[in-house]
This record gives C-alpha cells, structure tokens and sequence, in this order.
C-alpha cells in the first residue's frame, strides 16, 4: 500500500509533525503544544486560528463556508486559512505554514507586582535545628520519640501534638545516624514532614502561586526572611485547549477522561517550568523548596487536582470542593521537595475561587468597618462588597474582552499592542494612539479597547447606544462602512505591522457593552442587596493584570463600575498573587482565608431578579439611569 | 559453549528449578519459596537444612566438615546434606531431592482463640447513609459541604472536624450524582475515607492481624456486630529468611536492601493470603474491608512497614518508632478497599512491640488495682508486671527452645509431635507418650520438652543442676552415651516414622535450662525491680500459642516462672490476637492502647545489677534458692 503520510512543518521555527489524511490541522497544533488562539475550542466559531499555508495548499480541502464568513478576502488572497477547518485531503506530501502574531497566544505583559499591606512574617513551614541525644543503656526511648521530645522542648509544641511524616519514619534511625545526631527538622503545622543532616535552617523556601486561566504567576519566597527572592509570569498553557474557562470545559466534555488529564498536565507543566525558571534564578533548588500555596478560581482549581469540571457547567453550577485543602506536593507532582505541602485556598461559591479569597485577603477589606469593594477583572470577574461585619461576592461572565479577545483587533498586552488612545473631539479624524514598546501596532490591547468607546463618546461617533452616528459616515475618513456595518480605523494599514486596517468595528462596541455590562450589573446587584449606594462605598479595589493599566477616567466614561470618586479607587494589582504570599508567610493569614471563606457568601446573580433589567441598562453608555452617574454625564454632556 | 545447567526437582511435589555451577541448594529452595528450616539463615551452624539427594549427588560437591559434624552416619549413609553446604559443582544434569517433614517448616497447630473480657462496641470505622439534598438555585453549597453538612446532622460530629480524604474529593461529584443522592459514607475518626452507592451500612468489616515471627493469625470482624466472621492462621513466610528474629535481622544485615524489601513482602504476601482466605470463606470481597489493625513484636512491625532492623540488633537496641500509627493501607499493599486505613500498635520498648501492648489489653491487667503478671511466651518473651498504676515489661530473648527449635528432635505443634510425657518413676524405662493425632512420633513440640526434664526431675535421671546422673547409665536401657554425651531415649526408631531414635540429650537439657532461666530471670528481676513478691501478685496470664499446652505442673517443677498458686494461673491464649480485635472494635480501647504505652515502661534486663546472678540461679531446676521454689522442692523431694 502506498504511504499517504504527510508531513506537516511550521515555519521557521522547523518543528514537525506526521499527519494522515483527514487529520486536521487545529489537532495537530495542539498535539504540538503549540498555542494556536481559539475561543471555540476548534468548532469554526471564533475565527481566530488563523494559520498561512506556504506549501502543500493542494493535499489540503478546500476553503469552507466558515473560512469564508470569517477571513478578509485580503487574508484568503495570502493563503489564510482556518487551523480548524483545515484537514488533509489527500497525501503523501509536505505541508508547511507559517503562525502570525496575532495566532499565537502570547505571553503579556503580566502583572506580578502587587500592593501589599504589613503583615507579620509566622510561616506553617519552620526548620528548627536539633542536637538529639543519642541512645544510652540508660535512655533506650525510640529514635520517634527522642526525637519528638526534643522537639517538643525547642518549639514549645506539646509532644503530644508532633508527629512525624510516614516517609521520614520510614528513614528516621538511618538519617539520626547519617547525619551524628545533629538535625534539622522541617516542621508543617505539628509535624515533622522532612529531617535534613546538619544545620540547614538558613535555607528554607515555598512558592506561592496564582494559577490564572490565562496567565499563572509564581513567587520563590525565603519563608525565614518573607523576601520574594524571584517571580516569573508565564501564560496557562491551558490556553491552547480553550481561551477561556467555558471553552476548556466545553474541550473536557466534547472529549474522554484523557482530555481532562491533558489540561491538568498542561497546568501542572506551566507551574513546574515557573519553579523551574525562578529556582534557576536564585540557585535554590527543588530540594530546599517545603511548601506550595496555590489560589485560582474554582474551576482553575478543580483542572489542577484533576476534579471533572462538568458539573461546574451545568446550573446551578456547584463546586465540587470548597474547603481548603493541604497534601503532598508529590501527588499531584510539583517541582519540590518529595516531601512539600501543597495548600490549595479555599472557595467562596461558584466560579468564586481561591483567587479572589487571596485578593479579599490582600486588601484587608475585611479588617476594617469601613466599606469596601473589590473588583478583580479578568475573564470571570469577581466582584465582592463589604467589610469586617462580612460580604457578599458574585461573579459575572465578563468574557475576555478586555483581554482583547471577542474584539476583532484585540490581542493581549504584548510589544505592538495599542495600549492608550486619544480622538481630538474637534476633528474626529485626529488621533493619537500609543503602543507597548514602541512597536508598530499590531492590534489593541484592554486599556485601548475601554479608551475607544470612551472617546468615540466624547467625540460623539457613538451615541449613549453604543452606535455609530451613520451621519458622520461622510464627514469622517476613519468611519466606514465594513463587512459586518460601520466601523473606525484605529491605524491605517501601512502605520502597522499587519496586511490590513485596525479598525474597532460596530460588534466590537457591542462586545465592550456586554462586558462592562456584566461588571456593572454584578457590582449594582451586589449593592441593591447590601442596600448600600456609591456615597456608602469608602474604598474601590481594582485588582487584576488589566485593572492596573485601565484610565480610570475612561472606565468611568463608559460606565463599567459604579462612579465613586476617583480618589476612593486603589490599583492592587496582581491581589491575588499577594494574597498567596500572605498565606504562605502567616499562619494567622492562612487561618484568615478561612474566615473570609465564611464571612463572605457567594450570590448567584442569575437568581436576583432585577438582574435582566440592571444588565439592559447597563448596556448603555454610561447607564440608562444617569442619576448614578452624575460626573460622567457632565463630561459626555448628557442631559441629566 | 556447552550448557550446564542443573535442573532441580523437588520429589513428590514436581517443583523445579534450574541452577548453574556454583549454586547452593539453600538458596534455591529460598528462592522457590520452600520454608526450609534454619536458624542460622544458611551459614552452617544449626543442622537443621537438612535435605534428602535421591538423584545427581555426583554433581554436587563433597560433603562438608560441617556436615560431617552435624549430621548422624545413618544421615549420611541414607543420602542427607544440609541445603546450605551443598553446592552444584558440575553440570549438566538433575537433582531430586526430598524433603523430609522436620526439613520443612510446619504449618503449626496454631492458637486463635483468645479468651476475651467483655467490650463496647465502638469502632472508629462507620457506615452512615445519607439522603444529600441536590444542589438548586437556592443552595449553591458545594459537594462537598453539602455533604458534609448532612453527615455533621447525622454523626453529631462537628462539620469543621469532618473531612474528606483526598482520593474521595475527586470523585466525589460523580459519585454523588451517579448514586442519586442517597450514598453510604465510610467514615474513619472523623474523615470520610469512601462513599458508596445506596445503602451499604449492612457491610462493614475489617481485619485484626497479630503478626507473630512464626505465625501469623488474621480475624475478619464485621464491625456491625463485633463477630469473628472468619478466622486464619498461616506460618509467617519470612520463617525461610530464619527462624528468629536475630537471624533474620542478620539476613538483612548480610545482603543488601533488596533483602528488607523481600521480608517485607513475604510478611505482607502471609497477610494478604490471609485476608485472601478470609474472605473467600465468607463470600466478603476486599472492596468491604476497610480497617486492617496489626500489632506484632517490635521487630515484626518495622519489618513489615519496610523499616531497617539493623538498629535494633545493636545495643542499646533502640527501635526506629514506638508511637502507633495509622496509614492508608494501599501505601503497603494489602488486600483491602484502596481507601482502607491500617493501624500498627503502639511499642513499649526494645522488642516489647504493639502484640504485648495487645495482649496487655486483652488480658484487662491494668484495669484492676490487683497485681498481674503476663508472660507471653514465644521466642521472644515478653513479661509484664503491674496493675491500674502502671507497670514494668520486659523482653527475654527465651530462644525458640519451646517451639521446638535447638532441641535435636525439637519440631513444631503438628501432626506427628509429642505433645506430652510421663515417665514412671519406679521404672524410668517406662514411659508413656502422646503425640497430635495419635501419628507416629516424629519429634517433640513445645509441651513434651517442659514434660521432659520435670519427668527426668521426678525420676532422679537429672539432678537440679540438669545433668544426666551417669550412675544410671548402666541401670536404664533409654539413659545412654550419644555422640555428644549422655541422652535419654523418647521413643525407640521402630516405634517412630524416622530412620533414628528421638532422643532427648544434655545439650537439649542446656538449651531448656537457658529458656527456662531467661524467663524466670525477667519474671524474677520484674519483681525485683518492683519490690513485689511471689505472694504479692494476684494473677498470672499466660498467653502465646504455646503458653495453652503446656502442663503447669511440668512448668513450675523445672522453675520457668516464678511459683505461685496454680489456682492463680489463666491460660489466655492468643491474646495478642485478642488484643487486636479489641483495637478494631472500639475507639476507646484503641485509645488504651495509647495508655498502657505511656503506663507501663521497658526496661532493660541486662542493665540489672543482679542480671547475671539471677540468671545463673534460674538456671538450676527449679532454682537455686529454693526457698522461692517450695511447692517443687518438697515434689522433688529436695531440701529447702
């Protein structure tokens, strides 16, 4: 029989792969970790898996309907087609294609920093150092318990309580001798988890971890000093099964157990290389490292224990798990010490997850009778009103439209994304557009994609509707009309780096009002049943990688939060990160994410029933009702 | 290259293996896991490998010194080697050899029965079934706290102590779901180790297992009602390692780590077989087995979690662990449902390990303020003396003289062993046997070698010093020279299935008056040591496999404990066994097994100034002060 066999090359980076016919090109990029962008998870819907075919465009099928709904007749001329549509038709032969830019999923700027309160450094994880007397004719005790009592003396712990891990019992009288009796014992909590020869207590680490569905964090704490010795952002290699969190699920359940054991392994790969780099950095190594804390939203958190996140899917969307948790690291098989403690953050309700526990917990909104409300964006996006009396926390399916996807030139924060942008009122035709490190625009990142609207407002190319005022189609060069209606030219073509306009379509304006309506209804709905007005809020926490590059004046404009005066809101950034490092470096933190877990009660928005009509009024720009937003109404010159 | 393999069979039973030059038949029969008895784990100084060659003794190396030496010329002449002196030295070819009943390790008339005070049931193991209320739009709790929450109202154990195991809290979703909301949960202390579908709280069971050095006894409990539902004994496979512990520590001392590794599975493969049968007697498949409680010796326990022994062979032998543990069992290998916890016994001290903890617990001694003595007699001995107010143990390294090991014609309690002698006083040539199962005589077990020497005793053939009165030899037709001095003979060949005599020789009168000195040593010292006299103490327990044949007027006539009223004396059998399922049935006597360890402290024999006096004087039948021994003195006619 002849061999059909087709080799597939993506240049130029020459990684190969053997393909057979009716294979198709989006599965084969996934079997190659490649992170080809899609939000559909391959089912023809979003259009972003866009792939250049350079050779083998014969022993390929033939352009589909989709491919043509979706691709510029521009892109269908270079040889653009669809990863997803694209399958072997026939063989043998070579295909070669080549990843744009804005196919790949790329690493972005990611938010590491993170505002922090003082806390009091009293770690779980000790390592105390012991001279154990060895065994007499006069002190026969086991090696357990003279270990134990000696320990009791030195930590003040009752020996009662102390106990040793099975795995170091096993070894105890060989590491006591080994080592001539003199000992230091990593301690978690009350037991003695790992024993090391000698004095090593100058040497004892932990990473704390913020496992984002996009972007995953990760900090190498000296847990003797509370430094952060090295942080390393990488982006969830999950990201190639799915961009958001309804995709992954949809890649789970379209799928057999394989599938969720691939996006576990994906999780598991994207947080051990971060180990990796971040114990490079430092010489420390995976030996030295005892203890992991990691926070993530529900699902994020469910994927990486291997939990089925089906039923998270399917109303009334219930976690499996919502208490904290703590095992070893080597089950789930992180970079550390065999020997580590894996924490896992507890869960409020819903997609609300150990994430925003941490971010509650980093901006200390439950320390103080003041009120406060803390909006952590992201995809999901959690928001959480209150204080020390308790509070409510909801989450609203924002979608990753400020993350630049749903928009048709949105791309994440990276090198060439338009990041600000201004339109001279007096000639709408004027504006000024800034980009991450200088480049040559390649599409808009978050900050620009909430400027637009806001300044299209102020221009008046958009009324209070989200439409393009069709009559200035004539009088402006940068309003058109495109396939889909009107749309604005952000930059012209040959101003970029791409084969054609960046233009902010009349779907994408649609896109931002779902968006920034879904915060606005979370956060109203949240107040309406806290009875609690704007003037009641004392502090805005907006957390999250986006929420620290946004203009707030524009955020307001389009009214995406509440308007509460400007000097109330404070960037924390990466909370939820900080909050992970709160709970490695205190007992009494750790003990915190607990009560905040029980002070804190999850809100199923869908239930509230003015959640219809507060989600069309927050459609409009800035609200239906302008009574709420009195300062923007007066910039955009609205009639109150 | 011509092949010179050795092909050796083992007549009857067909098992073969082949061998090359080199090659000891000791460690062939090892390897084929046939229990061949040895005591010096095949270095040559016991006698006891002994193997008939039927076929291929041309290919074999000569006969040893050691041979010449240990074994009889009928021996010899009738083809007899010992396994570990017997070498391939050429080939090819084939041996067959036979393996006579006293070269094999028996399968013992093993004790299970223990006699057992009355206890609460109470175990730490439950079933409860719970009827979860489905998640709806009005309660988002999780799986997890939904579930709890209910088990909290129906245990009335706390929520906040209740907790999942984490192998449950993956599936714990699906199981809900696929069970329809009505599921069993297995709760162990307060953490839910399993769920299961529907109502299953009929079937709860779990294993009691005493891990002896020579036998092991395994109870299948239903933990619903405390009945026995089916009881095994098996001979502890670890035997074809040594016969004793020492020898097998020195096994593993003399190899390398892959030997602890296979005594740890020979110890867990004799448990395993155990539950096997167990279970196939009751029609209970593993899957239902959820508790496995083991207690053994100091050096069984470690020996079966995989723990190097090589520490407790070297003064002042201190063990690696003495707290009791609890670990899930699949971590070891059992036979169980995979979520099953297993439970070691806590350890007094030295060799003073979690069985004497058991049989304390049994025997209800230190819930009385009346003074007990236990002695459980095995290779190792254990005495403890005390009562509610704490008490003292010890270990006495007794040797397996009573089990019939370094007796010439020494075997265990099987068919075939005298079990017990009386010798006419008036006619010494006239004595009377009787053997298990009225078989042919083929040695002497435990009870006959105590009858022996307080036969010989009464009938002036031994003095108090335990040597043969040469005056006699002349007189008495059984009294005669053997190679190694006087012996007395038991039964003459034509009455017996061997090819020789069984005699009884003064070395074996030695090797008794060393047991019986060990024992009465600790027993004496522990009284010493806690100013009580004979007269002081209110019971004695006698318990071990052995400790339920022997005549206790044989016992006392030659001094092995110290003598106190016979009416005083309880045969508690295999309490040890008994203790176990204490253990397994009720938290609070597993939590008194945690008390007898702190109340009652090990101490050291050999640190005792009077050690070796008292030793010496023990070593005189019945002793040398008689004035502690007045009820044999005036049997014996002897002056006080």
């Amino acid at each position: 029989m002849e061999d059909k066999t087709v080799l597939l090359l993506i240049s130029p980076s020459k990684i190969k792969k053997s393909m057979k016919i009716g294979d198709s090109i989006f599965d084969a990029l996934i079997d190659m970790n490649i992170p080809i962008r899609s939000l559909c998870s391959g089912r023809g819907r979003c259009g972003h898996c866009k792939v250049q075919i350079l050779e083998g465009a014969k022993i390929l099928n033939y352009l589909t309907q989709t491919e043509h709904e979706l691709l510029e007749p521009e892109e269908i001329d270079q040889g653009f087609r669809l990863a997803c549509q694209t399958k072997i038709s026939n063989g043998p032969g070579t295909i070669t294609l080549a990843l744009t830019e804005r196919s790949i999923i790329h690493t972005q700027c990611l938010q590491l920093e993170g505002s922090t309160r003082d806390i009091t450094l009293k770690p779980l994880l000790k390592k105390i150092f012991l001279k154990v007397p060895p065994p007499t004719l006069e002190d026969i005790r086991s090696d357990e318990e003279r270990l134990l009592q000696i320990l009791h003396k030195q930590s003040g712990i009752e020996s009662e309580e102390l106990s040793i891990k099975f795995d170091v019992k096993i070894k105890l009288s060989e590491i006591l001798r080994c080592s001539k009796w003199e000992v230091t014992v990593v301690l978690w909590e009350n037991q003695v988890i790992s024993i090391e020869n000698g004095d090593t207590t100058d040497h004892i680490y932990g990473i704390a971890c913020d496992l984002g569905s996009t972007k995953v964090a990760g900090y190498l704490i000296d847990l003797k000093t509370g430094a952060i010795m090295s942080q390393i952002a990488e982006m969830n290699k999950q990201v190639s099964c799915g961009e958001d969190i309804i995709s992954r699920i949809s890649y789970v359940i379209n799928g057999n157990k394989s599938r969720l054991n691939h996006l576990q392994n994906l999780a598991l790969s994207t947080i051990n290389e971060i180990i990796k780099k971040c114990c490079e950095k430092t010489s420390i190594s995976y030996e030295e490292i005892y203890e992991i804390v990691l926070v993530g939203n529900t699902c994020m958190q469910q994927l990486f224990l291997g939990i089925d996140p089906v039923y998270l899917s399917k109303a009334p969307y219930p976690p499996t798990l919502s208490r904290s948790l703590n095992l070893p690291s080597k089950l789930i098989g992180l970079n550390s010490n065999k020997n580590a403690n894996l924490h896992i953050a507890p869960i409020i309700g819903g997609f609300v997850g150990g994430d925003c526990v941490a971010a509650i917990l980093a901006s200390g909104m439950l320390l103080s009778d003041e009120i406060s409300i803390c909006i952590d964006i992201g995809t999901n996006t959690e928001i959480v009103l209150g204080n020390n009396g308790g509070g409510n926390a909801v989450s609203c399916a924002s979608g990753p439209a400020f993350e630049g996807m749903h928009i048709k030139y949105g791309i994440r924060a990276a090198p060439g994304a338009i990041s600000s942008i201004k339109i001279n009122s007096n000639d709408p035709d004027d504006i000024r557009i800034r980009t991450i490190n200088n480049d040559k625009p390649i599409g808009l990142c978050g900050s620009a994609i909430v400027d637009i609207p806001a300044e299209l407002l102020k221009a008046g190319i958009i009324n209070e509707f989200g439409t393009y005022n069709r009559d200035l189609e004539t009088e402006l060069k940068r309003l058109r009309k495109g396939k889909t209606g009107l749309e604005y030219v952000i930059a012209w073509k040959k101003d970029t780096d791409l084969i054609t306009d960046i233009v902010f379509s009349q779907a994408d304006i649609r896109e931002i009002q779902k968006a920034k309506a879904a915060i606005h209804t979370g956060a109203a709905l949240l107040m309406d049943i806290m009875q609690c007005k704007e003037e009641d809020i004392d502090h805005v926490y907006l957390a999250g990688a986006f929420g620290c590059y946004i203009n707030p004046e524009s955020a307001c404009l389009i009214g995406m939060y509440p308007e509460i005066p400007q000097k109330k809101i404070e960037f924390i950034g990466n909370a939820a990160g900080t909050g992970a490092r709160f709970m490695i470096l205190s007992k009494d933190q750790r003990n915190f994410s607990k009560i905040i877990q029980k002070k804190v009660k999850y809100y199923e928005l869908a239930t509230h029933p003015k959640f219809q009509e507060e989600y069309i009024s927050s459609t409009l720009f800035p609200h239906k009702d302008l009574n709420r937003f009195p300062h923007s109404s007066t910039i955009l010159k609205m009639n109150l």
